[in-house]
């Protein structure tokens, strides 16, 4: 995202006070809230979907993590690199190549 | 997020042959699934929290974002912004300021 | 549910002094995590399951629901019944049959 | 809930010809969607609720848990009860009485 597009976002919350609200338990229901918007584009269908509808709700869930970063004063790329080490670790190519069970899963 | 780090996700489900599970349906799921185990850092009490906790799992909800954006051919600012359009239409400054009600329910 | 089930749920929480944490926005919160808990039994792959994974899952999601009845008075049947009224007005048998869309796109 | 109620929510299904979209991964969906709406309720605010919507979207949340229940033919009395064993086991009076961590952070 860009630092404008973050701005952006920003701003829209500044603007109406809606700092008051956002605070990281309410932002944590947001976030599943609308990631179960984006899972109702698959409800019935997993083959077939509206992608300028997944689109939109897509936005909407990452709209509310970029308002939970900003809330907890995280810095995206560190959080997402630090939890990539963790997943490089927990799966090892060798091991997980092809296969989709939990880590623990798998020998 | 920067161009690397991207990347490093790309990278990390291709090693793994794991496009084969990254469906969109798929996908779908796991943000919700992800965004839930957030949601549990918050499950008794939302006042106290542990940050780096929240932190992992608000990652984890990133990865899949980035996965889904990836899959679908959707570039993140562009949707993020198409989707700014419309709540800045739907939640006007003057009618929004310091409410959180929906916007249909704003008079 | 047996009446002896219902009592059982009901002293366990009573025991454990867990009203205080047993809100209505906690049981919220609780019954969309076990949920996903759930949905994660079908995270990869909707075709093949654990049955008795899938069977404990689905009794904690029904737990919280109960405890939900429980915290704010209500009866299961009454509002099960007060739904499935909607529900046939709103999906009508000759408009809805072998059909998966949401009623507002039934025509 | 009655026998007679069930039966309802059964003929409901079988007069759409709505079991062919009621897959176990379908229904699992359905019910993190539909505990969504539920959790919407209190998005904002734990406090103050609308009781009769809380009560909508809770019935929803057990109509799918039925349907479920239903298309694995699991009866709801002896899941409960084998987990209701679990918990007990799990969270002992005098370990878990008034705390509301997870069994394994329990000391």
């Amino acid at each position: 995202m860009t630092r404008q597009t973050i701005d952006r976002i920003h701003r829209f919350i500044a603007d109406r006070d809606w700092e008051q609200f956002h605070t990281p338990a309410n932002l944590a229901k947001s976030i599943s809230i609308e990631a179960n918007e984006l899972l109702e584009c698959f409800q019935w269908d997993g083959e077939h979907f509206d992608r300028e509808h997944v689109a939109e709700e897509l936005a909407d869930v990452i709209v509310y993590c970029r308002n939970m970063l900003d809330r907890l004063g995280l810095d995206e790329d560190e959080i997402v690199n630090r939890k990539m080490d963790q997943n490089e670790r927990k799966y090892p190519v060798e091991k997980a190549r092809g296969r989709s069970e939990k880590y623990d899963k798998l020998i």
